[in-house]
This record gives structure tokens, C-alpha cells and sequence, in this order.
């Protein structure tokens, strides 16, 4: 089976959008094994959203179309392919209700337009939206499968996964189950990762790998096919105990879009302990990843965002004689940092920044060194010194990174 | 003139990469006036890529192709479509000189496939990369300019602004020049904004006036086209202040991806002054915008994040007595946590920021409501308060925003 994927509306081509629903559906296609080679953009405009779906009939079995369902009165995708396929259109009552529903309990007057959101193939299949209020649809016809789907990522992600890809699987796959698994890597590259795993990527075809990678972490994904869930899982645990056995150094968990502060706040909220950081280099960034998790503020005492000798002085309290004979960028600064830090915010742990991020070296280190302070109470304090390749912002990101996955192996 | 972009690369389809290239150059074809219906993705594929180039030819006179003319055995996109066209390539000798060049610096070993990126079509020219190896090309043929960018944004865009914008311009606009100037808005919706200056839109056509918004600031774009730049800065004058005249009580700068953060920079640089935070549901992120400025060590002097309320105690030295009867969330804390925080820090001036980001009410408070802090020193204290709309990072988000700017406005 072939899919593509057309992206409908104007704000694209105009630029002020980028196409995110593309590259997700991308990667939902290809955890179920359907092929996909075309991905287009085209604004609200009926002749080439016809002469497009004609171009993509030609060369697919499936298009799935995004954007152009929403209450506006450009917002004409399913009419315009109902009527070029000679189809009917008429209202899902589920939906059409939940739609006046939502107007009345808002005391706010509804417009007509509103009404086409509910808009569905009679001869097709509606596709619940449980984010939003336009109701997707599916129709086959002439040998080929179209969905409509929204363009806001936040109604199309859940419908594709929730309402799109069972379906899918369905019709597709013979009754098998599909199971994937991400597992996460930080401190080595995509390139090396792979070429650890040749072999074992070689030779395995279910579960698949496939690797990627982003925000300085690698991620496998392993894909397995069975008759049920039992049989996926025992297909995925060989499969990952093979590969943690080559690359086990670098793993630090597993989840979809599982990072290394995800991997801080779980260990802390599972130990029931809390922490602080000193930041110098790394400027709140820390705090702020923390932070973004929800519930947070059970695990996170605080930061001190120590950007100046100053603050590292009078706010943290390190000593002057260190600053004056070690300087900022040393061990014994990251070292007080962490300890005093630890105290100031009455934390069970501190970790502390203080190194070079660049785009100057500074006190004679070169950019990319940094020493971090890992001080827990009542024990004595550990400093690590680090060199990290990138920009500014790639280095304050590793460091945190290394910094708290090299903290949780040293505490588990 | 009917432009359309090709951007090609397996890891796209694959769903690893978000196709940004796209909304950038759709966004500078339409600053220079060019139509633009068409986007579509390939993978490195020689005969997918021919056919897609065929049905591109005949509806638009330029075909922008991003990606694909790395070092890779896959990187096939000027060879393939030379190929097609029955065009040859040849070197460019100054992009061959310095990619030896690298690799000697290096002392690392070069293949032969390094020796590609320097590829250029006999018949056509050159475009210069200044921040990568590959070089771009462009050749005209039948009626059809087929441009030849690299996919990586940190080259392709300023490839784009420098070497293709100005070939495209001269062979586009009768040796007119165009000039585009942004100004951007904050505390106003992009629809808010346009229905007061719809009648100012309706009527102007030189400069175009172009809204968009992003990151919770809205921006007008406005380009102008004229003889030289003398007349084009005039009309930008004229419509600028037009526009102010309506809407300038929103307006805080100029400037292509001009945040609030940046005019606080701005500011402090310019005033020789220095500021610290203090920040509780904001979580290090105005410190960690403001240090993302290079130079910001000069005004910037340290953030308390005082997560909790023993770190606005003990770190910060909120008293107890208003924490105990007047509550975190409140007109005396965030005055408190200002006045300290500027003293503690040794700073010119300080913003505090406590409040409810959400999920949940916070001692009996809406979610959105923020007590804002500004000190300067030797001066009294003002304290705002805020009620913001959004989920937990749009609400810490737009309160920084707001805080820095009404700082900028109070002392400006």
C-alpha cells in the first residue's frame, strides 16, 4: 500500500505555518509498515486541490489530507473532494450536537459556517475529534482511500493515533498487533550508535529499528508484529536486551520523547526527594526544564541563577579567596556552589554549572568546559569536569544533560 | 511568475526532519511578489525526483529544489535533474579549493564523494555557501529556472538572502530595489490588530502590509519597492507612522524576530544599567531568555528561582510573617522578593514575578495571575498585578513579555 499525505491551506504557502502533521503522520505511516513518498502543500484553492488529488490517485492507494475542515468559510477540503468524486456529504448528529452544544454553554450565537465542521462522507466513515469540534471522515472509492483529518496538530495527532491508525492496521495487517518501543541514548552519536548496532540492524526484521535523532539525544524505535500483545512484548524484550547489551553505556530510559530531565524528575519523584541547582553558564535553563514538567514543585526547590561573580558571591555565598585564586571555572567554585546551594534551598541534592559556554573563552579555559558540583546532605560532594562540543546553546544543553544522567547513575 | 519548491530527502518522508526550508522560502517569495502554489516532499529518489520535476515544469516557470547535494552517496539532486535536462556539471574551482582546503586544515582524509558538492551546471551559475561546503546552482532551460539549494537551514537561508533574492530581484523587477521593515506588537491578537488597521490595509499597496504571529507577538511586515532606497524608506516612514498613529499603544520595536526580550536588552545595554529576577512560577525562564543573548553577562546579573517557599524564605529573605498572612501569591511577596532580590544581586534594577502558571488554583487564586515586582535602586518599589490567558507555558511566557515591556515604558 502506497500513501501520501496533502496538506491544505494558505498559511503555508504563505509561510507562517510549518508543516508539522506531515513528518508526524510520516512516522505513524511508517510504524505500520505503509509505504509513503510524496508529501505536498497546497492552499485553499478547489482546481488545485482537485488537480493534485488527481496527480495523487495515479500513484497512491491512500491520501491523507490535513487542514481546510474548520469553521471558515475557506475551510472547503470535503466539499470540494465530495464533489469531484460525485459523493455526498451530510452531517454527523454526534458531532452537529456537540457543536451547539459547545455554542450554548458559552452563551455565545453560532454561525452557519460553524455547522460545516460536522460535515461527513454518507458513504464513507466519521473520525471522532476528542480535541476539537470538526469530525474527521474517511471514504473509499474507486481503489483508493481518502482521510480527512484536521490541520490544528493538537486534533489531528490523537485522531490519527486514536481513530486513523486502528483502522489502518485493521484492514491492513490480518489481525496482528503492532507494538513500538523507544528506547533513549545520550553521550553518543547517531552514527556511532548505528554502526555499534550494524549487525544486529542487519539481521532483524521484527522487531524493525530504526534510529533518530534530536535535541541531542538518540532514539531506536522498535517496531514488532504478532498475533497479540504477549507475543509483541517478548519480541521487543529480546530485541532490546540485544541491543542494551552493545550500547547499554548509553541508555538512560525509555518513552517516546523521553529525555534526560524527564528521566531527574521521575528518579526524584520516585525517591521522594528534592533538589536545587547553582547555574552559572547554563543560565536557568536548568530550572526551566525542571519546571516544565507538571508537579514539578514537589521535586524542585530552586535555582540560583548565578550569572555574575557577584551573585556567586553574595547569593550563593562561595567564598572570595576561591573566586579570586581558583577563579569561576573550577572545581573548587563548583564545588561550594553545590554544597552551599544544597543548604541555601534546604534540598536533599544540588547540582551546580559554572564552565565557559562561549562564544569567548574565559579565565583561560577554552569554551566548552564546565565543572559541575553534585553535593547530597550529609554527604561529601562529588565535582566532575567536562568538555562539550557545540555552540552556546548545544553546550548548555549537553552539560545538563550529562550532568543529571551521570547524578541518577551515580545515586541508583 | 509561478515558483514551487521540491525539498528532497528520505529522512523527511521519514518524518525525522520538519520541512522548515519551505516556510522560509515561501516567505521571502513573497516579499518578492512571486506567485507560489506548490510545495512538495521526495526522498532521494532519481526517478520520483524526475517525474515530480516533470509535473512541476508544467504549471510553474522556477523550481526550488532543497537538499540533496551533500557529500552522501544519496545526495543525487543536481546530478539526477542534469541528467534530465541534458545539461552538464562541472566544478566550481573556488568551491572545490576550499573544500581541500577544510580537509587539509583537518589533517582528515577526503573521499571522493566530498568532491560532488562543488558540482555546478556548465550552462548555469554558481551560488556561493557561505556557511557550508556544497555550492548552489541555478539554470535556466525551456522557459524554466531550476534553482539547486542546500537542505540544511543554516546554509540554505542565507544562500537564499544573498545570492538568490538579488538574482531573482534584478531579473524580476526592472532594476527596482524592495525593502521590507517589521515591526512587531505585544498584548494584541493578530485579528485584534488587523480589524483596526483594516481600512490602512485595504487602501496600500506599496509598501504591502503583511500580518503574522508567533511566539505571542504579532508582526506586520511591511515591504516597499521603489527606485532606490531613499524612496523606499520614505513610503516604510510614511505607513509606519500610519500605523502607530492606530495601534503604536502595542508597539515595541523594529526588527525581524524582535522579541520583549530583546528591547530589555536593548534597553539595559544601551543605559549601561544591570538587572536580576526573581522569579517563582516563570522557573529560570527569564533569566534563560536573557542569557541567550551573547554579551548578556554585561547587563545581566543573576536569577533567584525560588520554587518553593522556603527558597523565597531563606534564598531570597521574604519574611515570614508576610509569607504566613499575605501568601506567596501576592502584592507583598512579589514587592519583597524584588526589593531583595535587586539588593541580594547588587543590581540596577529587578523584576520579580510570583504567581499561579496552572494546572491548579494556588491559595485560593486563578490560574494566570501573576504579582509582578519592579525595583530599581534608591527608588520605590512598583508592583503589578496580571491575570494572563493560556495553558502553563503560554502563561509564563506572556508575563515575562508583559513585565519587561511595561519596565521598558515606566522607565523609557
Amino acid at each position: 500500500m502506497k500513501a501520501e499525505i496533502i496538506a491544505v491551506g494558505t498559511e503555508m504557502l504563505m509561510g507562517q505555518i510549518v508543516n508539522t502533521n506531515a513528518p508526524f503522520i510520516a512516522r505513524q505511516l511508517n510504524e505500520l509498515g505503509i509505504e509513503h513518498y510524496y508529501e505536498t502543500v497546497v492552499g485553499d484553492n478547489p482546481e488545485r486541490l482537485v488537480e493534485l488529488s488527481q496527480i495523487a490517485e495515479s500513484r497512491s492507494d491512500m491520501i491523507i489530507y490535513s487542514g481546510g475542515i474548520g469553521p471558515t468559510q475557506d475551510d472547503l477540503t470535503k466539499q470540494v473532494i465530495a464533489e469531484y468524486l460525485n459523493e455526498e456529504l451530510i452531517y454527523d448528529q454526534e458531532c452537529l450536537e456537540q457543536i451547539k452544544q459547545y455554542y450554548q454553554d458559552r452563551h455565545q450565537s453560532m454561525s452557519s459556517n460553524n455547522l460545516q465542521m460536522a460535515l461527513t462522507f454518507k458513504n464513507g466513515q466519521s473520525l471522532k475529534n476528542e480535541t476539537g469540534q470538526a469530525c474527521g471522515s474517511l471514504i473509499h472509492k474507486n481503489g483508493c482511500l481518502y482521510v480527512f483529518l484536521p490541520g490544528f496538530p493538537d486534533e489531528l495527532e490523537p485522531m490519527f493515533i486514536n481513530e486513523v491508525k486502528p483502522y489502518l492496521f485493521e484492514h491492513l495487517s490480518n489481525k496482528q498487533v503492532l507494538a513500538s518501543r523507544f528506547l533513549n541514548f545520550f553521550g553518543i552519536g547517531e552514527a556511532a550508535l548505528t554502526s555499534r548496532l550494524e549487525d544486529l540492524i542487519a539481521k532483524q526484521s521484527n522487531p524493525t529499528i530504526a534510529p533518530y535523532a534530536s535535541k541531542s539525544v538518540v532514539t531506536l524505535r522498535l517496531t514488532a508484529q504478532g498475533e497479540n500483545h504477549a507475543v509483541t512484548d517478548k519480541l521487543l524484550d529480546q530485541t532490546q536486551e540485544e541491543i542494551l547489551a552493545l550500547v547499554g553505556d548509553y541508555y538512560y530510559g525509555s518513552g517516546y520523547n523521553y529525555l534526560p530531565m524527564d528521566a531527574l524528575f521521575d528518579y526524584l519523584n520516585q525517591e521522594g526527594k528534592t533538589i536545587a541547582f547553582a547555574e552559572s553558564l547554563t543560565g536557568g535553563l536548568a530550572a526551566h526544564l525542571l519546571v516544565n514538567h507538571e508537579g514539578s514543585s514537589k521535586i524542585f526547590k530552586g535555582s540560583t541563577v548565578s550569572y555574575s561573580e557577584y551573585a556567586k558571591a553574595h547569593v550563593i555565598g562561595v567564598s572570595q579567596a576561591t573566586l579570586d585564586q581558583e577563579g569561576m571555572v573550577s572545581e573548587a567554585c563548583a564545588r561550594q556552589m553545590a554544597e552551599l546551594t544544597c543548604s541555601n534551598y534546604g534540598a536533599d541534592y544540588a547540582i551546580s554549572f559554572t564552565g565557559v559556554a562561549g562564544p569567548d573563552k574565559m579565565e583561560g579555559q577554552e569554551v566548552g568546559t564546565v565543572y559541575c558540583g553534585f553535593a547530597s546532605r550529609g554527604q561529601s560532594t562529588q565535582v566532575k569536569r567536562y568538555q562539550i562540543n557545540g555552540n552556546r546553546s548545544a553546550i548548555r544543553l549537553k552539560v545538563i544533560y550529562q550532568a543529571v544522567l551521570d547524578f541518577i547513575q551515580e545515586k541508583a
